[in-house]
């Protein structure tokens, strides 16, 4: 992507807790982080003008299969708005901040509501279970008998043997998300969890154990996207500019991998690179992703990996703390709202609001630059979609 | 909304025959609707930048819930674009125009397409009708017993009363389209009909007769949007403008009426006004639904409908020349697909390509300025996404 014809910031974020609430609707879910996220922003919420609405799989879960973003939002006070429902398997919410982001860009309006909501969680979790199948191509997996979580640890078999990457290495990066998870009152998870408890949890797929995973959620999470000129006249919390929000599906032929594709355009975009990054939320459905996508972000290489896991380089006392929000593991995964957490979670840290886990930055008091990467679907064999976000703070 | 950041047009369109196919997938219609809009840019496939796709019932129909864009576009020969899937009922065809034609405004692409299918028939129909109760707000509905058909006839009666309109009006409206849909080799139903066998046709409920309605449908439809800068590089037919592309979800309390607000802010960034607009097209999914879009968009009064459509002023010779693609009931109504439709005749007719059906320019040879309506959903009894698009070609 090309660089936008104007500068965009988000001014606010807001999220309903991750967890399982048999007794919430969509519509409590997204109420509550759109509300967080307007007095976050400070704004009144008819200063909004248009908003993007991002869930996966309501029509499958609930019916509400058309509309669903002028249903959920009807209900928190809207109307009126120009709506649009986006979708893009678990990297929906990333996608709803890019086209908002994009709106905002292109001049259209100066403030703009990018919100995921999803609720997993029925008294028949099979149902669920069975709806999340729809993250692929449907007809052609249907002929397969594709089993996702075996042919993710056959993958990772092979890095294994080529890297020195152990079950351990894997069990200590779920143990440090848990530890953050633990210090976020929004986390699914909330209880710290050893090294040890991790590695005697049921195999699900070995080297993968139970705890490894990420599981079901409901959950949403909010942004309010905003013209820099705008979040100057309204003088709000500092704003955290939108360096760049790129997005890309599956692999293309002859490149060498869609994932180092995405981000080698986003530091393009942004005008960054690896080192830049200050403190990062990537996409960990089970543990290991974690490894991968640092690796692929040009954060270290495949073989380093072990041993930077080893001196606790990517905790929050770290050189890049990694999924401080304790990532798709601990914070949770409802699908259509997890990228948006992403976002809450890097502007929480870039202001110096995340609390108890709260990371130093490397030139100031808090970290000036934060990625997000969320990705989500597959098709033959390729991710469907798959982002990278970079945030930026202007010096406070 | 505001002005784009830079100009934006159309550069080619294409579509999928609508009609009933039940042995064609969504990725079938998908393809063919694409490629010719390809073919009808001039333009290589691997210039496209990006893709919005639109679909409303994959997830109930077919089990695609999540991805569709991604799964359909991949069979028609694309890897590696950013693909971003949106949803707005009726309307989600204009939606995934305009959010290319924001994406282009903002300068981030300067190709992308925008492609709408729907696969409604199945063996099964009963399965369809019931995925399109998902219109509305399914949990608030369930408890109401609600029936569209029967709210909009009673609305008509009023309308009956109140204005002079008659049962022979909408056959009338109806009669026409059916013969422009004659005309039309993409129409799904190419049969003249009389304002006899209209009204003698089965009462569905009164005044509304079976053929005054539209029905299922298969289809896709596809638009290449394009900066002007580009599309003056290329070179290649001559491209068509988008003036505007508004979208609203539902009514704003205490303003006369959604739509009549739609209208206005179209023709207010567009700089244009009704007496500016040579051929229109709008959402009939009954045929009385053309009358009130007519007045609705400014073109008459209510109280002068009756005898303009005596007049024959909104048939293909007439001074308005109104859905002229054959409309909702006549072309169909392959959800998704609808406002790409819309979008894809009056290309056509502004560029003098509409074969049988072309009308006249009221000063050029063809049509300058052309407007397409599109509406979908209800939530609480408003509509939930209003969308009104303006075309309009330079001098040729």
């Amino acid at each position: 992507m090309k660089k936008l014809a104007r500068e965009v910031c988000i001014i606010g974020v807001g999220m309903h807790k991750f967890g399982k609430f048999l007794d919430k609707s969509l519509k409590d879910l997204t109420r509550v982080a759109v509300w967080n996220a307007i007095h976050d922003a400070g704004i009144d919420a008819k200063q909004i003008e248009a908003a993007y609405f991002s869930n996966v799989l309501a029509g499958l879960i609930t019916g509400q299969e058309s509309i669903r973003g002028q249903v959920f939002l009807r209900d928190a006070g809207f109307e009126g708005l120009p709506i649009v429902n986006v979708e893009g398997a678990c990297a929906s919410g990333a996608i709803a901040l890019r086209e908002a982001m994009i709106t905002v860009g292109a001049g259209v309006y100066d403030m703009v509501l990018a919100v995921g909501a999803e609720k997993l969680y029925l008294d028949d979790t099979a149902r669920s279970i069975a709806a999340m199948a729809a993250n692929t191509d449907v007809e052609f997996m249907a002929g397969l008998g594709f089993q996702f979580t075996g042919s993710y640890a056959m993958t990772l078999r092979k890095y294994m043997q080529q890297y020195g990457w152990t079950q351990e290495h894997f069990a200590r990066v779920a143990s440090k998300n848990k530890y953050n998870g633990s210090l976020n009152p929004y986390a699914q998870y909330q209880k710290p969890m050893s090294v040890e408890e991790i590695l005697s949890s049921r195999v699900i797929a070995w080297p993968l154990t139970l705890y490894m995973c990420a599981t079901m959620g409901d959950g949403a999470a909010a942004a309010i996207v905003c013209s820099q000129e705008m979040a100057r006249k309204i003088g709000g919390k500092l704003p955290v500019t939108i360096a760049t929000c790129c997005l890309r599906s599956g692999e293309v032929t002859g490149e060498d991998d869609g994932q180092r594709g995405i981000a080698r355009e986003a530091y393009d975009t942004a005008g960054l690179g690896p080192p830049d990054i200050e403190v990062a939320e990537v996409h960990d459905a089970m543990a290991p992703g974690e490894m991968f996508r640092i690796e692929k972000l040009g954060f270290c290489r495949a073989e380093e990996m072990g041993q930077l896991i080893d001196q606790g380089y990517f905790s929050l006392t770290g050189k890049l703390p990694v999924n401080t929000s304790g990532g798709l593991a601990a914070r949770g995964h409802p699908i259509g709202a997890t990228g948006l957490a992403q976002i809450a979670e890097l502007v929480w840290q870039l202001r110096g609001e995340a609390g108890a886990r709260q990371v130093k930055g490397r030139n100031s008091l808090y970290p000036r630059v934060g990625l997000a990467q969320n990705s989500g679907g597959y098709v033959e064999g390729s991710p469907a979609a798959l982002t990278v976000t970079i945030l930026k703070r202007d010096v406070a």
